[in-house]
Formats: C-alpha cells, sequence, structure tokens
C-alpha cells in the first residue's frame, strides 16, 4: 500500500455501527467519484452488510491495513474504543492525513488523541446531534445527519486544511459544522444530550423497580414511552459517555434536581405561577421548534454547491501534507512504545486512576 | 325535546378538543346506524368544523339543550372545566342517563359527580391513556385511541348497564378498558403520566433559562426534543392536573428526585454498576414495549364483535332506566340550587380552600 498518492481519495471509517455507516451511505449519496470508502468492523457480519448496502465500497478486516492509504479517517466506535483503536492505528495512519471521530464527549478524546497519534497526521474531533434509540448498521440512513448540528473540535494543532476538509464532510452530509472548544462541547452535550439520557433512564428504572409496575405498565402510554426513549439506548454508550464526561454530567444532574425542587414548590405553592410557568415553556419552546439555531445555523447550502466544497477540500487536504506540527517528543515516544492490544478493562482502569488522581488533588 | 326514548340514541360530547373531537371521529368511523352525535364546545367555530370534519352529526351552543335526551354524555373539557359542565347540565339530563368525562385524574371528579349530577344518571368516570402534544379538532382522529388503555372508574352507585354502556364505548373506540379505584387511577397516572410531563417542563425550563441557551439551541437534536415534547402541551391542561392531583404527582416528583440522587452516586461510583444499571434499562424496556400489557389487556375484538357488543349495550343503557340510587338529599339539594355559572376563578378558589382545611387537618 502507498501511503496516499495525488490520485488516491481514500477514506476509512471504523465502526460501521448507525453513525458510521450513515456517514458511509452520505458520502455515497453525494456521488463522489473517484473516492473510495473502505470500512472497517471487529465484526465481519457487519462489514460485509455494510458493503452490501453501498454504505462503503470494500471492507478490510486487517484495521491497521484499514487505514493505509487513507486520507481521512473517521472513528466511529464507542467512545471507549476510540481510544483503542487510535493506539492501533498509528503507526499505520499516512502522514498528513486528518483523523476524526464521532464520540458523544470531546475532552477525553482530544487528549489521547494528543497522547496517541502522531504528530504528522491532524485530528478534529467531531460529534454529529443526530442518533436514535436503534443502533446499528440495520437502522443506519443517508439522511440521518440532515440538518443537524455536527460539532467540532480541531486539535490545536490540527492543520487549517484538515479543519477544511471534515467541515467539507459535514456539510456533505447534509449537517451544519458547529465550532467549540472541546470543554465547552462537552458541557453542552451534557446538558442537551446526557442529562435528557439519564432523565429518561431514571423515570424508567423508578417505575419499573415499582411495586405497582404490572398496573402502571399498561397504564404507560405515549407520555412515558416518549420521555423514556433514550433508555433503549446502547448501555455501552451510555456507560463511556458518563465515565469521559463525568463531571459535567453530575453538574447538570445537580441543576435538574434543583429545578425540580422549584416544580415542587410550584406545585405547593400559587397556582397561577404554576399555569404561567407551564404557558410560558409552552411558548419558549414553540419558538425554539420554529427557530432552533437562532445564530449559528443559517440552512444549506444547494447539493451541488456542496459537492463542488467537498471535492476541492479532498483535493487540499491530499495535496497540501505539510503540517504545523507541535513538538511533543515525549508523546511521540508514548505512542510508538504503547502498542500492546489493550482490553476497555485497562482503559477503564486508566480512567479510574485518573479520576482518583483528580479526586486526592481536590481534596488536598 | 324528550327526555330520551327508545328509539332514540345519542351520544353528546360536551367540549370538542383532541379527545372529544377524536371521540366522535370513532363512533362515527365504527358506523353506528341510528346513532345521533350532538356536539357542544364553547367555541362555535370550533363545534363547526367538528360538524364539518364528521366528528358530531349536529352542534348545539346551548350546553343544556344540547344533552336533552341523551343517552350518554361524555365530558371532554379541561379538568377544572368538568365541574363547570356538570353543573350546567345536571338539572337537563334525562333520567338514566350516562355521564362519563376523559378527565386525566379522578378522584376529585368523581367527588363532584357525586355532589354535582342528580341521582337518576350514573357516572362513569374514564381517562382516555392517549394524547399527543398537539391539541384542538385539527389534530382529532378516529385512531386515536386504539390499541390504548382506557381507565374507566365507575361512581359507586353506577348502574351496571352504564358501565357497561361506556365499556362499550371505550372497546367501539378500539381501546381497551382499565378498571381502577379513583385513588389508585391517580397515583398510577401521576407516576406514568403527570411526572412526565414534570420532568418535561423542567428539563426545557432549566436549560431554557441557562446563560448558555444560545449556544445549547443549535446543538439540541432528538434527544432534547423527544424529552421535552410534553412541554408542548397545553398549559391550562398542565395545571389542572397538578391542582386536582398535587399530592400523588409531589409523592412521585420526590421519588423521582431520589432515583436523580441514585444516579448521582452511580456516575460517581462503580463504572461496572453503571453499566448494568443502563443494560438493564434497556433490557427492561425491551420487554415493556414488546409486551406492555403483561395481564390485563388482551388484544382487541374483531370491528364487527365490538359494532355488536356496543350496539347492544346502547339498547341496555336506553331500556334499563332503573338504577340503584344511593340516597343522597343533600347533594341533590347543592345541585339544584348552586346554578350560577361559576368561573375557573371560583372553582380555583374552592380548590385552595379544600386544600387548606386538608393541611389544617393534617396539622391537628
Amino acid at each position: 500500500m502507498t501511503k496516499g498518492n495525488q490520485e488516491q481519495k481514500r477514506i476509512t471509517i471504523v465502526g460501521l455501527g448507525l453513525i458510521g455507516g450513515s456517514l458511509g451511505l452520505a458520502i455515497k449519496a453525494a456521488g463522489q467519484p473517484g473516492m473510495e470508502i473502505v470500512g472497517h468492523d471487529r465484526n465481519r457480519v457487519v462489514a460485509n452488510k455494510a458493503r452490501k448496502m453501498g454504505a462503503i465500497d470494500r471492507a478490510e478486516h486487517n484495521l491497521p491495513r484499514a487505514v493505509q492509504g487513507a486520507g481521512m479517517v473517521v472513528i466511529a466506535t464507542p467512545v471507549l474504543a476510540i481510544r483503542e483503536v487510535m493506539e492501533q492505528i498509528a503507526p499505520d495512519l499516512p502522514e498528513g492525513c486528518v483523523v476524526t471521530d464521532t464520540g458523544s464527549t470531546k475532552e477525553r478524546i482530544l487528549e489521547w488523541a494528543a497522547e496517541l497519534l502522531p504528530p504528522s497526521v491532524s485530528f478534529v474531533g467531531g460529534h454529529p446531534m443526530a442518533g436514535k434509540e436503534t443502533q446499528g448498521i440495520d437502522n443506519a440512513e443517508p439522511d440521518l445527519f440532515r440538518g443537524r448540528a455536527y460539532c467540532l473540535c480541531p486539535a490545536v494543532d490540527a492543520h487549517e486544511d484538515a479543519v477544511r476538509a471534515v467541515t467539507g464532510l459535514v456539510r456533505l452530509a447534509g449537517a451544519e459544522p458547529l465550532f467549540l472548544d472541546p470543554q465547552e462541547h462537552d458541557q453542552y452535550a451534557a446538558a442537551v444530550s446526557h442529562l435528557p439520557l439519564l432523565l429518561s433512564a431514571s423515570l424508567f428504572t423508578l417505575l419499573r423497580a415499582s411495586p405497582a409496575w404490572n398496573d402502571l405498565a399498561p397504564m404507560a402510554s405515549s407520555s412515558f414511552r416518549d420521555v423514556t426513549r433514550l433508555a433503549s439506548g446502547d448501555p455501552q454508550m451510555a456507560h463511556d459517555i458518563f465515565l469521559t464526561n463525568r463531571d459535567a454530567a453530575v453538574h447538570w444532574l445537580d441543576r435538574m434536581i434543583e429545578e425540580m425542587g422549584r416544580y415542587r414548590d410550584l406545585l405547593e405553592g400559587d397556582t397561577e405561577e404554576l399555569l404561567e410557568t407551564f404557558a410560558q415553556a409552552q411558548m419558549d419552546r414553540d419558538s425554539f421548534l420554529a427557530e432552533p439555531h437562532p445564530r449559528r445555523l443559517q440552512g444549506e447550502e444547494p447539493a451541488e454547491v456542496r459537492k463542488e466544497l467537498f471535492n476541492s477540500l479532498v483535493g487540499g487536504w491530499i495535496a497540501d501534507r505539510t503540517k504545523k506540527v507541535r513538538e511533543l517528543p515525549g508523546l511521540m515516544r508514548e505512542t510508538r512504545t504503547s502498542r500492546a492490544k489493550r482490553t476497555a478493562e485497562d482503559i477503564r482502569h486508566d480512567l479510574e486512576k485518573l479520576e482518583a488522581k483528580r479526586q486526592k488533588k481536590d481534596r488536598g
């Protein structure tokens, strides 16, 4: 395999679940001539299905080989697995390659990228604000991202062209790029995405654990089903999110508990105020639905404009392999030496040590 | 107007919003020969629309006149208005008439029925577990109740045939009757319906009030939208629900706050336990979706069987006007004398007095 040449436009998608599969379908649907999509999934059956569905052109079960010659690598696995993937692909990433991910938290992932990826590649963290509680390649669809926000957190040393290339991919999928600091992203994602998940799950488990469940279940209609929908999501994904975004999640959970205390006071207090609160919420939510993107997102370009943009960007990232690299010899060494396959168990252990250290620091 | 004769099969629907309108459409869709549906709404435009849509046969703006000659009266207004309607129709209800409602709480409504309706009619409280956040006749649909539970709380003195008639109506609409004590109903409804509403509203208001709202809004995707959907519901309906089911709502809100505290501990504790909690929730919710009605609801009869059943029941309720009546002369006097039109303001005032009395009693 050559390490990327002018003629080759190859995107490798690692992890062919709902997000990875949908991204593949979206790129294919946009019709990119001369573009090859290589797909890797640790489950061969999934990878073959993705190929048959046309989400990828070619399945490659060997992960390092899958990224060879790629101009862009999209890591679309659960959050903790992203670290594993980075370690495994680091030695085989072509110089100048753009690496992006689709994980729901960003601060830790950017730390891993800085630690594990070679300085010759650019990392641009990504998080499409799209999803459903049904998972897997079977539920992938090319329009999953259309009209959605797609958060982007470029590494501080990411090349400008790499950022433009990932932006092009986002627009190609019909989504709207939203640039954020990783810390900012994780705080906001905790509010709009991880807190709803906690509420959904906790409402479900509260009622499910009630001795009256057998009587409650037949009465549980659309209200209960809608609000608990996220409890049917992938538990590993939820676990990884909260493990890597614990502080922000706890912060918003605490604020939510306060807000529910406020509603408790409303229930026991002035009925006029209760009515006004619900009326104001209804009005505000209607405004939000009518104009969800008050400032940042300005709608989509026509398909042709998007295609052109992307083509020029793909060209750009392939052509320009020079890169502003921060000198990080220590991290480089780490990258090259810690090659042994790490299990999720190891990563969890490390995160826990990190957490313990932080707590000790807090106390000290 | 005659006060109901053998030949006349008339149902009067008071309040032609989403529920009243959908109920009318469901009865019409089932095709009941010789059945007249009279509709009343305080808004003439709504009533005319209901007639044009075929949800009712005839609109009658004079409320007492609307119930004259009716074998069954369905009160489908917001909860507090149900009390007003009962007062206004009480003197004109035909003997042996069946009165039902569709309110989201039942204990207070059954108290009002006992207090306000003449002993010659039977009251069977009802609560269809169906709805959407979009309101009004424009969103009415004949299949709104299909496959849903429909709670029934007959008054202690309701005639057996009246219960059978309302049961017939429920089955005609494709729903499954679920018999409950009113206290039991209100506790369960608080859990599966009113608590989700509180969560939905409080998640929305928490984020909306955040100084970061302009940054959060563009990121708020399907998770946030689904969980906050109920915040777009009718504020008056929410207000009435919590005013008439305050204790149960506060009880479940407190338990929910506890449950969220448990999740907070999970987030800060053992990551294995966190994963197990989410995995168990996913599994349990999937089981719930696969078989939401573990014991009580056994699926629908074929349409023809339902039609026959209803026809025989309608016959029954018209034919059998004898009724086991509890002697309640005091309530009867109250019913006949308190005719002055009461505003929602008055009702609220009464409820507050009642609440104050209860609290005094609790303290004493």
